[in-house]
């Protein structure tokens, strides 16, 4: 049966939204308290669900202490108590959304989780706040 | 990449479960402590989801502060602490279920959100209680 | 050591802020949309702490299935699915504030909790939403 | 309108992974820690989500208190504070993760669920911590 | 009867860890990988407890909508999308740690909350994250 | 000015009520289903308080990174994914409430804190389920 299991990791942030193309005056214009020159942050919760056939003969879809260092070593280890428009690579020429982010980390977990055989990335969720988040599917 | 975008609102509302074709009596023995003729009450959590393209020249699906707006004028001035039986136009003629309530709401939004370009409202869930929850697509 | 010992339960009710010294146009006035004359509600979380030495001859300070029938008959039963303004005998004189409902289920607990050897009521917090709560203290 | 509604129950169980073609301790170096020969334990959060039509005249997609009395019977009767491993009939020859545990209750609960008319069962989560959860589908 | 309050509010904020008598070497030496010269940021969660005795003259402690207003205006306005370290006039010589910021904060708001009569600030309470809160008292 | 700062940690163990003065029948009779031979388990939630001065030339209570690895080794380490009844020896001749579960993990804390300067314990309280802690102080 086709199943899916997700795994939780967290990640403090700085970040601020801007356009490169646009002045101070007008991103803060634009994004409101959002664009502050200084920056502002979150506590991320990242939600990486992956999913594959299970039996009794497969009873699991992927090795949790596997998916946790895969996780650590290619999502969070950029992330974690960094300025994501200043330390990350990855997001250096793209604004800062969570929309954004979220596309990127799939885009980071995909290939290294599929060499798994019988494992797909399903979807990547991004919690930046209590009351926002976005996600993306494969 | 197709992308969704998930922002939870909250609103505080008394109700009661009753059908008008019954008896207070009947009521009471269909639906319990839940048709008490005083009302009970819930803190209602409203997540509303949209979906949209993103890419580095769209990189967000909406501006956060205008959903946010809509969902505001919309749907929580309507129903926050408010009586969902007598206060609310839309609920009228119906029972206040989780469900109907969580249909309706999907209605009010879909037309304003979507009026944006790119934009497509994907679900919205209704959670009553943290062991209760109703949700819908479009 | 004096330890202690906290349990939660839950209820659903109804409740409006009014003063019946004042018309409605005032207590609007004052209440806002607190006020409104058919009432709203909220899931409230109830945290009762019990505490009494504990050594490993009295490896508890009370037996928690005691504890929790206690809550639900003298507290839970009176106020889950109610109207706090209209079906709660002692609250019958007094504003559904969450301050003054907190009192009234300390009062209502700590005859028949202290009536177990050791055991003393130490506090009641009542949680009317996420952001307010109210607590006292014996 | 096609709606989904979703009932939380909880229960907390013992267990331990270990598959009992290998020694205690290929065991061991396979699961790590979670092979613990004495066992471990969580709380586990279930949560069971049925689809239906909803429309004014069918107001809900089924009583609620039926669908609680069903999980409870049917499932948490026989998990809550069990042994995953030793105490589980149909858990008794399989490994006792949460995907499988997850797939097994979706077994139990799509019959006695889907004997209502017009209702079907869409999907079990199941979280074993709030880092970890395993969900399947109809 | 002696009653406590607290409101919740939130906001989001970067900051970094340092000592300006530190090198940037000595500095990440010390805290790791708070010291990051970028900047993170956190989440923050914000308790305020006031106390007053309530009685069915007095049924509540002070206006909710009074105190938020005050926590907005002092607090809130100050640090809700800013850089702890650069931003906020009364931190500016001081290390941005959870409990300095937290003493801050109590400073603050105690003038003004104890010019209502009866009312005092009990505590304040600041979590950074799920896992990390810092607590003062008066 | 006195500060408390606070730190989750976290562990998932096995256990199960009884007392070995007594019959399993006995036990059963007075536990009910936490007596269950085989045992069952929980994911506990740990909250460590310390508290001391604070003030501009003393930024923080504690090293938050090296209070983290005192809770680790000296708690965490011998009771997660253990059987709190077989595998943990300071509880091996009591019962495994979580009264004397909290009131063992302060003692085992409190010497090793308070080796730092000016740093007391002040509280340890245990989560066992959501609805269920124990609390005990200095």
């Amino acid at each position: 049966m086709l199943t899916f299991l997700t795994r939780r990791e967290r990640f403090n942030a700085a970040h601020r939204m801007y356009r490169q193309d646009l002045t101070e005056e007008e991103n803060l214009k634009m994004f409101g308290k959002c664009a502050n020159p200084n920056y502002h942050g979150h506590n991320y919760d990242l939600f990486v669900t992956v999913k594959g056939e299970v039996n009794p003969e497969r009873p699991y879809i992927i090795d949790l202490k596997e998916l946790k260092v895969i996780i650590n070593d290619l999502v969070i280890e950029k992330l974690d108590h960094k300025n994501l428009n200043l330390d990350v690579d990855f997001m250096a020429d793209k604004m800062a959304s969570t929309e954004l982010l979220c596309v990127e980390i799939f885009k980071l977990l995909q290939g290294p989780l599929e060499a798994y055989e019988g494992v797909f990335l399903h979807s990547v969720r991004l919690a930046e706040t209590e009351n926002n988040s976005a996600e993306c599917f494969g």
